[in-house]
Order: C-alpha cells, then structure tokens, then sequence
C-alpha cells in the first residue's frame, strides 16, 4: 500500500488549505456558542491547538478585551510571558503583520534567569512569582500579561493590579492545572482588567500563544476595515 | 479582602509539593485503567499539563516504548522535535539527570531554517516536512523523534522508516488537529517502532514535552534500581 506521505506528494496541501480545512472541521463540529465573529476567531484557534471542544464551554473575555488588545498590539506594547515555551512559540512574524517594530526581545520572560532561581531558593516559592516581579518596571503601564502556567505568577499579578497600580491593556488568563489554577482565575478575572481566559482548570502554553495570534489577525482585520 | 498572593506568602508551597498534591488529585479523580505504574507516570503528567483526563483514553505505548526510550535517554541520543516550543520546553536539566552530557545543541528542531523555508516555498509542501528530511542524516540510527504538531512530518517520518532504513529508538507521536492527523498516527503506530502516543486528535506540544519529561525520570528510576 501506498504510504500516506507519497499521496501527499502526489497531490500537496498547503498549509493555508490544512488551517481552512481544519477551521471548518471545527466550525462545524463545535457546539452551540454566543461568542461574536471575533472572538470565535480566538476560541476556534484554542481548539485548533488542541482538538478540546471543552474550551469553547471556559473561555471568558471582558467586554474590553478585544479593543484594549488590539490597541496594544497595534503600538507595540511589550508581552510578559510565564514560560519560555510561550516565547518560543508567539510569531514575531504575526506581531510584526500588526505592528513591524515588533522583535522577540519585546517578549520577557524571566522564569529561567539566574537571579530569579537564586530568589526562589532563598524565599522557598516558585521562580514565576519572582520572575514576574522582575518584569514590573517594563510591563506595569500597558504592558500585556500572557500565563499559560503558572497560577501562582497570576495571583502576584492581580496583587501587583491592586496594591501597586500596574495596569495591564490585555491579560491571557489560562495557567493550567490543580493547585491555586481556578481560584487565581477566579480572583484575577474579578478585578475589572481587560482579559481573554478559561475559566477552570484547561489552560496551557499552546492555547495562549494561539490566543495572541488570533489577537494579532483581529487587530489587522480591524485596521484594513477603518482604513477603507 | 487578603490577596490570594498575600496568603501565599503566609503560607508559601514549595513547586515540589504543590505537584505532590496535584498528582494526588489526578490519581483520585481518573477514571479507571489499565496502564503499568511506569506508563501511568507518563499518563499522569500529560493530564496535568493539560487537565485533560480524556487522554488517557487515548494514550498509546508500544511494549518496547519504556526499555527503548530509557535506553536511548541513558545513551545520550540526539532529539528532532516539530516545533521550537517543543525544543524550548524540554528540560536540560531533565536530560541530564540521565545523561550528563546532554545540552539543548542535541534537540534538533529546523522548521524555522532559511533554507527549509525556501524549499516549502518551492515546493507547496508544508516547512515540517522539508524540516524532518533534514535532520535524517543525524538522527537515522537510534535518535528519538517528538511530534507535538505536525501530522505530515510523523507522515515523512513514517515514510524514511519503510523506504530508507531509518530505526528511531522511540517516536513521541502526538501531533494535533484535524486534518491527516488521525490517519499520520494510525499509519505510523502499524510500524512496529517503540513509540509513546495518542491515538485520535488530540496532542500538542505541552503534552510532547511532558512525555520526555516523565520519560527522563523513569530513566533515572530504573537506574537507581538496576545500581541497589
């Protein structure tokens, strides 16, 4: 039999074709929702990453999310990330398509700084709640919060909110997992701060990085039609 | 009302045990299986880096996979993965804990590279594909192979195996989605190669990562073991 590889050489898909296809898929697979055009295109992104149709049951934006975050791509605002693996995969291509000045050094993420594991050690608490301290100066006015990790770095980022005045223009809210995941989502999502999230326990580096990307198409799709 | 944040430092969780508890909840909340404690290791550590317990109805092990894959970790064996998130993810630490050699230099990852970028571009076929033949040369004999995204590079994958002799050591087959994805697994885990995977269409990079990870300390387990 032939294998699957050799028919794709036969008749080749390209990657535009594969994402279409798959958009349908979901589109017509998906249950019954009240998200609006834009933000399906961040929910059907989250399930494209993952193949989790649960998803489109948690996710939660703010009235706000959409234009805060828009905005802040649009001028460049720098992203902290909680995982090295969310800087890897955000597209500096895509934020450039928003905003050219764009580079990947305007993407921090300190959980892996020598300085941060040294605090860590000394304090007995995990590396992402000294690693988001460490990023305060550069974030605190308008800069953009993207968790797909760590409560613990959310619940410090909400502290930061209330007791010091940093004020984000977007957070993507999705840390994953078991210990402190919903309560810190529940408690940050309270604080009236422009977010895209997922309530409960699914999270994840791949769906946040899907996040910003499909925050990034909806930002050009937004300037092409106010520019016609 | 105090900040979660505040009563986190009032009573601060170490990283090690804030897992400990995690697992307890996993293991108390899984519906029932068949896996070995070790593979139950694997399976456990996908859920919490995604609270998906749907996985474990469709995680998939050769019997070959445990012995094979903590062979080629406890030899130092040279990784492709699909995606540089993936690379981004896997823990030097991690490798090293078996192999102190190990640095990220041996995770092999080129569908970023210049010149793979221009054969897509010249060959309508997907940068994944081109980037897999690439690495054939260095991982032909014996290397680990992790996919947490592409189906068309498992696809190619597959293909070297029947037709150009390549022998990995272990396949982490976890691409995602819904197009070639089902069938990119079903084709290759028929190929009698040790592999770690999931049938279906779910998978992604954070669950790929986790695999090494839980593979990594079941390698330094059976040492520890085969040494009393």
């Amino acid at each position: 039999m032939k294998s699957l590889a050799r028919s794709f050489y036969d008749s080749p898909m390209r990657p535009e074709k594969i994402e279409e296809l798959s958009f349908a898929t979901i589109d017509r697979e998906a249950p019954a929702h009240n998200f609006s055009e834009e933000e399906w295109i961040i929910v059907r992104r989250m399930i494209h990453s993952t193949a989790n149709f649960e998803l489109a049951k948690y996710t939660r934006m703010s009235p706000d999310a959409m234009e805060s975050a828009t905005n802040a791509l649009s001028s460049g605002k720098h992203i902290y990330v909680d995982s090295n693996m969310l800087k890897a995969g955000i597209s500096a291509a895509r934020l450039k398509s928003i905003f050219p000045g764009y580079t990947k050094d305007m993407i921090h993420c300190h959980v892996a700084d020598a300085d941060v594991a040294a605090e860590a050690k000394e304090s007995g608490m995990p590396r992402s709640l000294h690693a988001i301290r460490k990023a305060k100066d550069k974030l605190a006015d308008g800069g953009m919060f993207c968790f797909g990790n760590s409560p613990v770095a959310l619940m410090e980022l909400s502290r930061m909110i209330l007791e010091d005045g940093v004020k984000p223009s977007l957070v993507v809210a999705m840390p994953v997992g078991f210990v402190n995941v919903v309560e810190s989502k529940d408690e940050f999502m309270s604080l009236g701060v422009p977010f895209v999230g997922i309530s409960g326990r699914f999270g994840g580096s791949s769906i946040a990085v899907s996040t910003i990307h499909s925050l990034c198409a909806i930002a050009v799709e937004r300037k092409k039609n106010s520019e016609q």
